[in-house]
């Protein structure tokens, strides 16, 4: 049986997890990177990369999964700022 | 003596805490939010203030400090979002 504090947990996790996607949309849409910060994203990509090795070492199973998916999202909106920047 | 596996999550913690900070300044800087994703940060505040209640119920100082310094950083850009939009 799952507590509603680790319901809570994993709701948080799903959520600052998924809140890239609308990101990753909107710029693959609309091609406007302009706001993005380039370092805001190479200093998150770097620090959810560590929390993925840190999860490894752990061997815990959410911190890979929701760091993972993290690092794709966060990872395409940085690709993204740094191509549509080079145009 | 805190172990090397440590110090990596310690390193993942603050990156991707303070990583939100040259976000904000950017913004309020140019205050320009054009390709600032309203729902990303509407669904990242949501889910960083989970995770602020989910830390707090653990008694986890380490989630508590990290998600309250990441929830003002991407409250405040949230905030920026909302009122430059409406200008």
């Amino acid at each position: 049986m799952i507590s509603l504090i680790e319901y809570i947990g994993i709701t948080a996790g799903m959520l600052t997890t998924l809140s890239f996607l609308p990101q990753v949309i909107k710029i693959w849409r609309t091609r406007d990177v302009s706001s993005i910060s380039l370092l805001m994203y190479s200093f998150f990509c770097v620090g959810v990369f560590l929390w993925l090795v840190y999860g490894v070492a752990m061997s815990s199973f959410s911190l890979i999964a929701a760091n993972a998916i993290t690092l794709f999202l966060a990872g395409c909106v940085l690709f993204l700022k740094i191509i549509i920047k080079d145009k």
